[in-house]
Formats: C-alpha cells, structure tokens, sequence
C-alpha cells in the first residue's frame, strides 16, 4: 500500500492538528477505565465550551457526523410529528429523510442552492411545528444561513441545527441563538480524523425526548446513563476511546488557540482564498454576504476540465480538494480550509498549484 | 490528564496490535481518495478471510460492535416481522430490544446464565420467523453457543449472529455454517481499538432487505453504494479513514499470523488462565464445553470483596479486568484475553498478580 502525505482542502477530513497524532500513540484505555472517564468527562466539557453552550447534555456520539444527524432527529421526532425542513443543500435533503424516516410529516422549505435560507420563511411554513431543522453552514455549497433569528422566533418548536461545518470554524452560539440540539462533526473545523459527532441538547429539548427512540444506538437516554457520573456509568456501548482521546486533543488546539483566533484564522485564510480563485478566472458560487471562509464553492472557468485539474492537483502536489456535488457536479470545487488546513501556506500553495496548472 | 499504559483483560477494549499503532501515525487520507478506496477494498477483503465468507457484502459499520447490531437489525426487519431471539446474557437481551424498536414480534428464547442456548428450543420457538437471531459469544457469561445446527434448521429464515467477541478468537465460518447477517467488533480479538462494526450480509439477506430502513446511517443499501466500486462509490457519509486504517492493520495482523493460528493462541492462553484461576480458589461460571478462551467470568473465592482487589489490579499493576454484569455483578469478574492480549506473559502476570493481592 502506498503512504501519501496529502494536503487535505476538500470538503472534510482537513488534516488533524498535530496534538492529535500525540493522542493517537498513547495507550489505549478502557471506555471504564478512571483515567478514560476524566477524559470523556473534560471533552464534554471542552465541547461546551466550543459550542458555547452549558448544556448538560453535550458529548460525542459514537459516529460520524451524519450518526449525529440521526441521533438529533430520532431522539425527539415521533410518527405524525410535524418537522420544518430547511432546504439549500445536499444536507438539508438529508435531513428530510432522516425526519421522513421517523414517521414526520415533513415541510420544506426551499431556498435555491448558493443561497442562504430566508429565516421568515422557515418560521412561516407551518404554525406549530415540533421541529424546525436547518443547516448552518451547507457543505455542498459553502453558504451560511442566520440563526439567530430562527431562535428568537421558533416558538414552542425545538431549533435543530447541523453545525458540521461551521463548529470551530466561524461563530456558532447555542445558548445565545436558542439553538435546542445541534450536531458537528470532528473532520472539518476541529481538526480531528472522522469518526465521532459532537452534540448538544437544551434541558427544553430533553423534556420533550421521545419515549423510545427508535434507534438503541443512538438513544440519548441510554447514552447519558453512561457519559453522565451522576448517573452512574450505566454501561451502554463501549466508547471508542482511541477517537474521543483524539477529539480531546483536537478541541485542546482550539481552545488554547482561543475559539475566536481560530475564527478570525478562518476568516483571513477564506477570503485570500476566495479572492485568489477570483483572480484565477474562477466564480464563486455562493451568495456574497453568506459565504463560508472555511469551505468555498467554485465555478471553473469556461473549458476547464474539472476532475483533470483535480487528479492532476492530488498526482503532482498531493493536494486534495472536493468536486461538487448535485447539479453543480462537474463544474465546480468544494475547497475547504479547516482546522488545521486553515494556514496562510496552504492557502498559498493551492492558489499557486492551481495557476500553474491552468498555466496562469 | 494522566498517561497510564494499561494492560487490558477486562472485556474489551483489548491491547491492540502493534501495526496499529504504525497504522493511526500515517497522514490522514480522504475518503474519497483513491488510495483510501484502495485501502478500503482491502479492509473488505481481509474481512471476508477473516468472517470466512465470500459475501459480496462485506465492510466495517461506522460505529461500534452495538451498531452493527442494529445495522444488523434495520436493514432486515419490518413492522410485524417475527424474530426469534435467544437469549443467555445481556447482548441476547439487547437484540430484543433492537428487534422491538424496529417493530418486530420479539419471541425469545431463554437459557439460564452461563449456559449456552439450545439449538433445538430457538429452531422450534416459531414455525416461520423472518430472523432468527443468537450470540455466537456472549460476552456477558463466556460461553459460546453452537450456530451449525441453526443454520441447518434454519429453514426460511435468516440467521443473524453476533460475532462480536469471538471473531478472531475462535472459528466463525459465516458460510459453512449458513450464517447469512454477522456483525463483529474491532476491540475484542481483532485487536484494534473500538469504534468500528465489521458486518457480513449473504445475497439472501440481501434480497430482503426492506424497503426503506428506519435508519438512514445504518442503511445498507445507501452504504454499499459507497463502499462498492461497481456502485460508483456514491457518497454517503463520511467514512472514518483513520479507523478503517487501523482496522487494516489489525486484520493485517491477524491474517499473517494466520486465523487458525490465531484461535491456537487464544485457546492456549484461556486454558491456562481457567487452570489458573481455579487453583486460586475461583470457580468457573460458564458451562463446561461452552467456554469462551477469550472471555472468562469467574466467581471470586468465598470473603473476597471482587471491587477491591480490581481496583488493586488497576491501581497497583496497571491491568484491567471487568466486573461481571447482571445477576453476576458484585461476585465474579470477566477476563478477556483477546487480540494483542491473547500472550503467555500476560495470563503468566494476570495469575501471580492476583495471588499476590490474595496472599496465596
């Protein structure tokens, strides 16, 4: 097998940050071990921190990101529930048939891809929804959509959010938005391999937990008779350690950086970025004003082969950026620059590879 | 935070293999990579070696041994279907659980702790069930229950198995014994740490599968989209690369060693713990016949309090071992010797220490 040393820009995994292999190489523990509950019990705390939120409820789910996603929905949509569904992105379909398979009636609400959700519209598509679920940063197009004021006017609805892309990258405020579950991921903004997905729940949403999940994995009831020392460490599955020792290191970086730096990094690496593929001939694809510094969507210009400039970016550089997906498959790039790929040098780089590829 | 090197004989996680750790310090790759995909592939192909299959249908579930039970479980079971299952321990007792959140007409089948199922009472629990579905073993008790005849009586029905703590440690043969769903766990004697769910489905199963699964993250048909090249590695979620490399390493290990091999080493290591741990005055709590050699629940000696003397084991030697759970909590312990932690040195070590903390 062949050993590459990629630049990870696409759309997630991002390269971890270098704290993370150090976690990687200690001893393994036992998902009981006092040593492994100290730690899952501060990168509970650490993600508390990162999703400013005091939210008891807050840990890693045992999954990848989209594990987060369903353990969102099935914890608190039951058959006939009524879930709002904001949609501008692959990820937002998805969310309507995660909601779809828990027995939802599911009412979406359209906003055209590259473009941000319109709040008053969400708000207005059903008068007492249970659910109102929406994507704060959409991975397929690199467009954010406020929350703020989905929080102030979602009534008796829970505010569900995916955070994937946005957590750790640019501001996410769980209290502060009244957001009642949000979701991430640990390959985008956190600099973490895939594999665990951060979560958060209001006390307002556990209140209103479905009586039996239809999932035992991911039964948030279950889950925190284990991850909560209150109750008592009630086994449920065995954690996967190895990974949450990982995330620990990752949200270690982050919040010894200071979550803002890291926010102002991502800022200034997406908009040299973004103004350098505008130089280059490229068009960016989502809506000024809502795009995301860490993940940029970009049109090639006219004549250029899209996947031969990409093979040719990972054969002859070893740089990895993402193709688009949907209808924007074939002409477009998703570039990200997360965690720790959010560094001048490769912003840098990647602009300088991709001019002397086009020959620029 | 503390940093303990922990020899691990509880049950599971387990020590992993070296290669492992070789595997966790390579670059992180995409998962859309082409070298990931590679990587993949074989991971997949080492997995049919190992489950001793030639199921197309074959890859590591993201999430751990638990959510292969349920992708086990979802892809295969509709409302109303009937499942038989037999019960000797908490995972059996678990799979009720999962078939009733998938709404399924639960018949169980009991056999006391400690003692293995009856083929003959599961084949004759119901005239004709959708899934019959057993632990292989149980790593509740220790003891191993005889699949061979069940899937020779198996008639219509699909035999679903839990091969969570014996893949690796003791023969499973997916196809010689018409097993047609098994799923494992990377933390027993696979030996790499948990996080991930190996799963092998038949054509049988396969073709029915139900229409739409109530888990979008477990759903079998989208994943294997992704995992198949011939599908046209269609996204579906992000796939836990560094994981899946280690899960590589470890599967590379195990098949260098050689699988009979491997089931040699774990024989000889729980026959020498189970002499062992009787001389010392424990009793054996699994059925004669039916031991597991990797997995060992013992009844402590009359007068000596189990939490103490684990915690003595921790605190002063650095070795892990597991309380017993249910009924047997309080009295007994649970010994793995698995993966990495199958070794002559450790039960020679695991022995003296507990005679030293006893005074014998």
């Amino acid at each position: 097998m062949p050993l590459s040393d990629r630049i990870l820009l696409g759309p997630g995994p991002s390269n971890p940050y270098p704290e993370v292999a150090q976690a990687f190489a200690r001893p393994l523990l036992g998902h009981l071990d006092p040593e492994f509950l100290a730690l899952l019990d501060d990168t509970c705390e650490r993600l508390r921190r990162v999703f400013r939120t005091s939210n008891e409820l807050t840990l890693p789910i045992s999954g990848t990101g989209s594990a987060g996603m369903e353990a969102a929905f099935v914890n608190v949509v039951a058959p006939g529930d009524t879930v709002v569904v904001g949609v501008n992105g692959v990820f937002g379909e998805r969310m309507c048939d995660v909601a779809a398979r828990c027995g939802a009636e599911v009412v979406r609400v359209d906003a055209p891809w590259g473009r941000p959700l319109d709040p008053g519209a969400v708000l207005a598509a059903h008068p007492s929804p249970k659910v109102i679920a929406v994507v704060h940063a959409e991975t397929s197009t690199g467009v954010r959509t406020d929350i703020e004021e989905l929080g102030r006017g979602k009534g008796d609805a829970l505010l569900l959010v995916d955070t994937v892309t946005s957590l750790g990258g640019i501001p996410v405020e769980v209290d502060a938005w009244g957001i009642d579950i949000a979701y991430s991921a640990t390959q985008k903004c956190l600099g973490v391999p895939p594999g665990l997905a951060p979560l958060t729940v209001s006390e307002r949403a556990r209140e209103r937990f479905v009586e039996r999940s239809q999932s035992w994995y991911l039964d948030l009831r279950l889950i925190s008779d284990y991850v909560s020392a209150d109750a008592g460490r009630r086994y449920h599955h065995t954690a996967p350690t190895a990974m949450v020792a990982a995330l620990h290191a990752g949200l270690g970086h982050v919040l010894d950086e200071g979550l803002e730096q890291a926010w102002a990094r991502h800022a200034a690496c997406g908009e040299a970025l973004q103004a350098g593929f505008e130089k280059l001939g490229f068009r960016l694809l989502a809506a000024d004003g809502h795009r995301l510094p860490q993940l940029t969507s970009v049109g090639l210009p006219e004549g250029v082969d899209e996947a031969v400039v990409r093979g040719a970016l990972l054969d002859d550089f070893g740089i990895e950026v993402g193709g688009g997906l949907g209808a924007w498959a074939g002409t477009s790039w998703r570039i990200g620059c997360m965690g720790h790929g959010a560094r001048r040098r490769n912003v840098t780089l990647l602009l300088a590879a991709v001019g002397e590829l086009l020959g620029r």
